[in-house]
């Protein structure tokens, strides 16, 4: 292994004992001490990559942002039309949410008011669900009398959040079954019957699985 | 005013400045000293109510509930039918968490990892949106093949759970409009168009009124 190679795997392990850190006791209570041993560095290697807890809270954030924002595109360049692509990024992300604990603290430290960047993923993933909304009418998908779209992207856009704030309590909240139960309910209020039997609320296998390879 | 009127009205004064602090700042990061200079007393009187932080943010949880609580019990004590009941208990509820400070940080702090209570209000809540769903069946309003109250249960928990967390970034996610827009949405999955016609979204005014008459 090059010394480059023993440089990044340090930070890394870094970045992942300070999600952990994060995860379990808040960005405030979080100590430099507990991180370094968590990664099993010494608290001088710690220094030689970041300067403070602000810089590692960033790196975390900036982390959690590239693999969400690398799983959507992966999602998108597979999708078959926009409110199919809706379920199926909903699926690959709550995936992510479910396996990585540095998406699950990077999320909540980009959204939290004090947020040490200028990321802030749910407004991004806002942003996210009404360019769908407006591809789906551009393909002719929403229903007929839909004109109401930020009623729906606001809907979609809420239950979606409550849901990764909700796992808090217990990660079912974002299991495939609950994210599949919420496009059984959602998608017949977005689209007419006949385009509704060509979607899967379950999500489009082959896109979910792909979203999370690595070389994507 | 008596001594005991002072009391209350000095322990009062506290609780609302410990949620500015904890909504502020959170929990960890509050200090005792900003409370109590917030609530304009001195140190001593604070221990005199409270022996520490804990016992404080305790206190902010436990108004809180009982705010939420007999909110929900005014609206449910004028309901016309559950699914009305439901859409009129969000907005009286949302109206509490634009207005209320010790309601936002209560209900937070009851929600956090860490809570010192028992109490967890977001599963409160996901009780009584199950139970108001079973109730509209009883009264034959969900809509013939919805079997899947637990979906319809999660989704509308989801959301309001997750308008409550998108508030942080702009209080326009508890508006009036926009509470009548997720039931504008949801609605037309829960009932047939036939008792959909009977229902209000925007709520009936006078039950989210009266909901919040101190007298109630």
């Amino acid at each position: 292994m090059t010394k480059q190679e023993r440089g990044t795997r340090t930070r890394d392990a870094l970045i992942r004992s300070a999600a952990g850190e994060f995860d379990l006791h808040g960005y405030a209570l979080a100590t430099l001490s507990a991180i370094s041993v968590g990664a099993g560095v010494s608290p001088g290697a710690l220094h030689f990559h970041f300067e403070n807890k602000a810089a590692i809270a960033e790196a975390v954030e900036g982390a959690a942002c590239t693999t969400l924002r690398r799983t959507a595109r992966i999602a998108y360049r597979h999708r078959s039309n926009a409110l199919q692509n809706l379920a199926d990024t909903t699926h690959a992300l709550a995936r992510l949410f479910r396996e990585d604990i540095v998406v699950r603290a990077g999320f909540r430290l980009s959204c939290a008011n004090d947020s040490r960047t200028e990321l802030n993923l749910r407004q991004e993933w806002q942003s996210c669900v009404q360019q769908r909304l407006a591809e789906a009418a551009d393909e002719g998908l929403l229903a007929a009398g839909v004109g109401r779209q930020q009623d729906l992207a606001r809907t979609i856009v809420a239950a979606t959040v409550g849901l990764v704030t909700l796992c808090q309590d217990t990660g079912e909240w974002l299991s495939p079954q609950t994210i599949t139960g919420l496009w059984r309910t959602l998608l017949p209020t977005l689209t007419a019957p006949e385009a509704l039997a060509e979607l899967e609320p379950a999500g489009t296998a082959a896109v979910i699985t792909r979203s999370l390879d690595p070389v994507g």
